[in-house]
């Protein structure tokens, strides 16, 4: 495949997981900050990974959304929690996988993510 | 509830995920560094963690599997990624919930977990 | 003993260390975002760990604020500043566990930390 | 030597990389943290480790920027992008270390970095 | 581009920096884990990151090092020292990047990283 | 104060609390790595962190042997445990300092503190 299709398959699935206004929101931040950023975002994140089979979606997303609370990346745990929603996985799923990482990631981190996951879910109304 | 029923708990489900053996050996590993451990493990991290609802074992799994990988935390990913086999997560499906983390926590992290996965999967003959 | 007499002298020692007002805005806040992350953070953190014997309450304290200090969790840390403080812990202890940390977790987390330690503590009056 | 004269070298190479004004607005906010913080940042980080030889100062702004990016430490990490385009790395040159962290650190830490690179460039006029 | 022209770009890259059979060698290491590793290491990481301009090669294995110094990955470093070397960088200008980042990341870290360098230079010879 | 005489109270602080031979066959150690990083460690940590008031060397030692299990550094914690030993922690203190960060730092990071200690405590009969 050429980085084209790669791209266009990541514009894809950004689309499909949190919608197009969402997702040209999300471009447009990226590209401001650095044009390569937004290609290498969509051609290699979202194009060759988010489309690997194997895992579906919301699995996909349950495990990201794990991993960026232990991590305590906060910015991109905001988006991949409207990613998880976009890829349906309900609100009481979400915090459930944040709160099963306490043990393992801490209490800090988890209230850390659930507060950001109770913010984005007031917002979208879910 | 009681502690004494959160341990019983605890002790069943980590049957259920290693097997008896094998929780008999880990249990005694953490009796061993500290009594008070062994304890907290069970009653609280397997007995009222891992039992509860919403999200299933094998999702529990996949998410603490992405989270331990993220944080390089290699001694419990060995158990954890047993613990995915017992879930019911099939080799490939543990992989690829570490490849996934390859632009979230990136390569070097991806890359020692699977070679722990891959050793454990060739010692349990999965 | 029975997950509600955890949670009892949980919710004690949590009044007991930052007083009842400051306890029941911290609780709120928890509920808010999860009832189950209040009731875990009561029932074990407090009620399990942080009444253990051995290590004092204000040993505890400031070895709690080096761990968050060096992990970069700051939610946390504000709140474990101000328990520092009800602990016994003076402005000079605290900042000075943290000054300690700067060969073992380097100096971008211990400025993050005593900026949020200055920060309680002016807000505090101590 | 003596404290004082590490500290003096410390004073020089900051105020060389950042700039009389801003150096002296970084060691107030220090000093009001902590006089102690003043004094060690800048007589052993400034003064003990900027000054050694080996690598140039450019060189040295690039490995501290990839390591804070990959670190998180967000405040620390303004400081010295700052410190990296007084010390002659370009825009471009900043960006693409960030960048060049994206495999090893992952996306959501190079997304974070290079927001607040941004920022401080927009502010510098460079 | 096609993805083999990234990962024909990322082979001679990669021999270029660690020479023919270590390049081998690690990508049979790879391989052996998953094929989709070393497929994805050889394409993105090094046929779409270390071929990018504006940094070379010497400066991006120096930022590497110290990111990877920072965040203890220790498999990844050991690798990424060879590739210092291969890149240009002596043996004395890897150990200060690693010592550099004794304020930023703490000694342990540092300490850590140095003793893989020693062992790696004394394994080469260099 | 000079460089020298730091250095020198570092040389003493360490001794007092690992004792000569220990204290020799560490510094060998980072000598063989970097003559200065042995140097750096003596005269900046050991000599300018551990020597200062308001914090005694046994609390201090807590508090490390606290920041180093949470960030995973586990050669320096190794050396750190035989230092609280040294400086009057007793082995249930040490166990129960890292105990206590279970619900902060995980009980992964907790598990691995515990297995170093448990070791050191082994071979140093205490």
């Amino acid at each position: 495949m050429t980085d084209e299709q790669h791209f266009e398959d990541g514009v894809a699935v950004l689309k499909k997981m949190i919608g197009g206004p969402d997702a040209e929101r999300m471009r447009q931040g990226w590209r401001e900050i650095s044009p390569d950023l937004e290609r290498l975002i969509l051609s290699f994140v979202a194009g060759q990974i988010w489309t690997r089979p194997i895992l579906d979606l919301k699995t996909r997303s349950l495990c990201t959304v794990a991993a960026l609370t232990a991590l305590g990346r906060t910015t991109a745990l905001e988006l991949n929690v409207r990613m998880a929603l976009g890829n349906g996985a309900t609100k009481e799923e979400i915090l459930e996988a944040m709160l099963h990482l306490a043990p393992y990631a801490g209490f800090p981190a988890v209230w850390d993510g659930m507060k950001i996951a109770s913010r984005v879910m007031g917002e979208t109304g879910m």
